[in-house]
């Protein structure tokens, strides 16, 4: 009997580093103010429907009738919708709203190394505010989350659905095939530039190509590139209100390795003002958080709320974590096994002891010998063991053996959890 | 658009306490070295098909088609049948298997106060020992676990599949409307001698009740009531079994409040061996936990495996706790508002330096004035706010103020942190 196609069990090995790293990242998510909401697994069709587009709605959601009413059902698709629908049930509640939520979702596609059809997703994001500020506090985050994780040469890329507008658009005149050519434009970090220009061409002017690739080169930091856009487009009014927020948000950002990327685009049907993703250069895996402002989706669903956050990519996280050497599979959470060489209400009271001290401890429930106890202990991978016996219940001590460094002690029983502290930072 | 029936959404104020409940049981479950597993919330049909009986696979379980290659799926109904496919498909794990798992699980009842489509379940298992400390350590767990809640009056009424047989079936002959007979047995604790016996009167001779009445009338401890069962039944094998195994399992979990409930039956097609249920005094909710030893069911997917464990019913707990006062709601994690008079850069410093000490901290995004940032703070039950503007700014100080007792307090901003974990404490 197995799972679904695409669906996994997460063993305990797996399911271990899992919950680490989302309690790492829960942390994170308050320090910043941010409070959690569930929503159910399951949505009406109805709340779904005409949200992702055709391919989406047709090929990918997980949508049926319930067998009763013949209720129509879907699967939930993301977290965004969702916080959308419960926005819209509950308007009243005082703004900003300020929720993350780590959940799975359920995308029907073919399954292939990273990708399944149940995975996790984790938002976080601002509901109600159109400062530029709530986007700042976004990049926060981010930072703070590659900070956590010690991700090497990440940058969080930004830039501005405005600020592409205006100058691509209004700038440039550009207003064919606008979609095609963004598409290409947002490609140039992966294929590069000569593979850009040659499908540009295809569909623009020589001239507007050239100019798009002058626009593209605007080297150096955030501040530089700004000036550089407003010396060239600063006449243009999306370029101007675009700026005015970019350089706020840097400002209250600075400590975040953000880079003003004008290449960068995203879904540009959904953002509306800032948009965020975070790159890491290895492995090369392309963004491990996307987002941006989207102050028009709300709408959708009744009243209108400006909102602004991110995806974490935690699938990704977690596999990229793994291949760095960053996270480590661990086989169980027990740090201590406390082998029983002949006197079960001893070793019980030792285990009783240890728990309290806050320790997390294993007994025999096999009726083992003690060697058989010992590989048990190695099997799942417990670093401590505490052996037991009549000899040690009556001077009620403990030996204390360290299977990572070999290091043996006898201590009192009370002495045992500050020894194992000890030996656990050497 | 709202919910589907009987699924709900988790609001911050439902959410927070939610994750700090399963928090709390979590590391119970890892001190005593269970660790999590986790399945997919989506299980092929053939997997749950003829587990539950067909009351509940035919009007219960959310099954469908999937859209595309016409796959049977259905959402899990609870945590064990996964358990079990799982052990079938990974049977070379080191035993014992002890697992954790608190999950969402699907049944389509009539939602009532209490009742959800969509619930969580927390099950705590140990497969693969046959041994009767498996069962003490559960009985350990539940221990914990009230303790932990400071449940009041709460205690583990135990019984043994095994002894039922034995006394009921061998020693008191009965063999016909075993099902029924032990169903009024089960009865007894809600609605009181006088209507089982009216109810068995008329499935059973007359002695036969009388005798039934004189088994469950058995008084005292769990050890003076095995004494006296086995002074009376304990030439039938089954029942010197079972109590001979009851007495190593009150032996190991003498420190947890048990209670040896000759009229406690349960689930009688599962459970092979001894049985658990908690009940608190008040409020009258029923159990809150529910388990046992099932050492037939893993068969059902291959080799077979002893196991026992128990079902916490978090759900419930949640209830109670909220009824008793034991938990209480907050609409937000967040600890400090940090009010802005005038000074954006200093505030965000502010934020970021009581971050990093370990606060959450919300600041104002949506451009207001101070008043309104104190009347936000409010809106969100955040006790503490630390004011600062231009003057602090100047002398890197802060003024905190403690909402719960109208505490005032100008302190340099490194000191804040500090502040504040003596003003919690008072």
């Amino acid at each position: 009997m197995a799972t679904p196609k695409g669906m996994r069990d997460l063993p305990p090995e797996m399911s271990i580093l899992r919950k680490d790293v989302f309690a790492r990242l829960e942390r994170i998510f308050r320090r910043f103010g941010f409070d959690p909401l569930e929503t159910p697994i399951v949505e009406l069709w109805d709340t779904l429907k005409g949200k992702y587009g055709p391919e989406a709605e047709n090929k990918m959601i997980y949508a049926f009738k319930d067998r009763w009413g013949g209720k129509e059902l879907a699967l939930r698709y993301d977290l965004t919708v969702p916080l959308a629908r419960f926005i819209s049930e509950n308007p009243t509640r005082p703004l900003p709203f300020k929720r993350y939520a780590i959940g799975r979702v359920y995308r029907h596609e073919e399954p292939q190394r990273g990708r399944y059809r149940e995975f996790y997703q984790c938002d976080v994001d601002t509901i109600g505010s159109k400062e530029p500020s709530s986007d700042a506090e976004i990049l926060l985050v981010i930072g703070a989350v590659m900070k956590e994780f010690k991700l090497p040469g990440y940058s969080v890329q930004v830039n501005d659905r405005r600020l592409l507008a205006g100058i691509f658009e209004k700038g440039l005149g550009i207003n064919r095939n606008l979609l095609a050519v963004y598409r290409n434009i947002d490609k140039l970090d992966k294929v590069g530039w000569a593979t850009v220009r040659d499908e540009l061409k295809k569909i623009l002017p020589i001239g507007t190509v050239s100019r798009i690739k002058d626009v593209i080169d605007i080297q150096g930091g955030p501040f530089e590139v700004l000036d550089e856009v407003e010396s060239q487009f600063g006449k243009i009014d999306e370029v101007k209100t675009a700026s005015a927020d970019l350089r706020e948000i840097f400002e209250l950002s600075k400590k975040v390795r953000t880079r003003l990327n004008l290449s960068m685009v995203r879904g540009l049907d959904y953002y509306t003002g800032p948009i965020f993703e975070t790159i890491v250069k290895e492995p090369r895996i392309g963004s491990i958080t996307g987002g941006g402002r989207y102050d028009e989706l709300l709408g959708q669903y009744g009243r209108p709320f400006p909102a602004t956050g991110t995806t974490i990519g935690v699938e990704r996280l977690i596999d990229t974590g793994i291949a760095l050497g960053i996270f480590k599979k661990v086989k169980s959470v027990t740090d201590v096994y406390v082998v029983d060489l002949g006197d079960q209400n001893y070793a019980w009271r030792v285990a009783k002891s240890l728990r309290g001290n806050g320790l997390n401890v294993r007994v025999d429930l096999m009726g083992r010998n003690w060697k058989k106890q010992v590989s048990e202990s190695e099997k799942f991978g417990i670093r401590f063991i505490a052996m037991v016996g009549p000899k040690e219940a009556k001077k009620g001590v403990v030996t204390v053996i360290d299977k990572e460094t070999d290091k043996k002690k006898i201590v009192k029983l009370l002495d045992v959890p500050k020894t194992i502290k000890i030996l656990s930072k050497v």
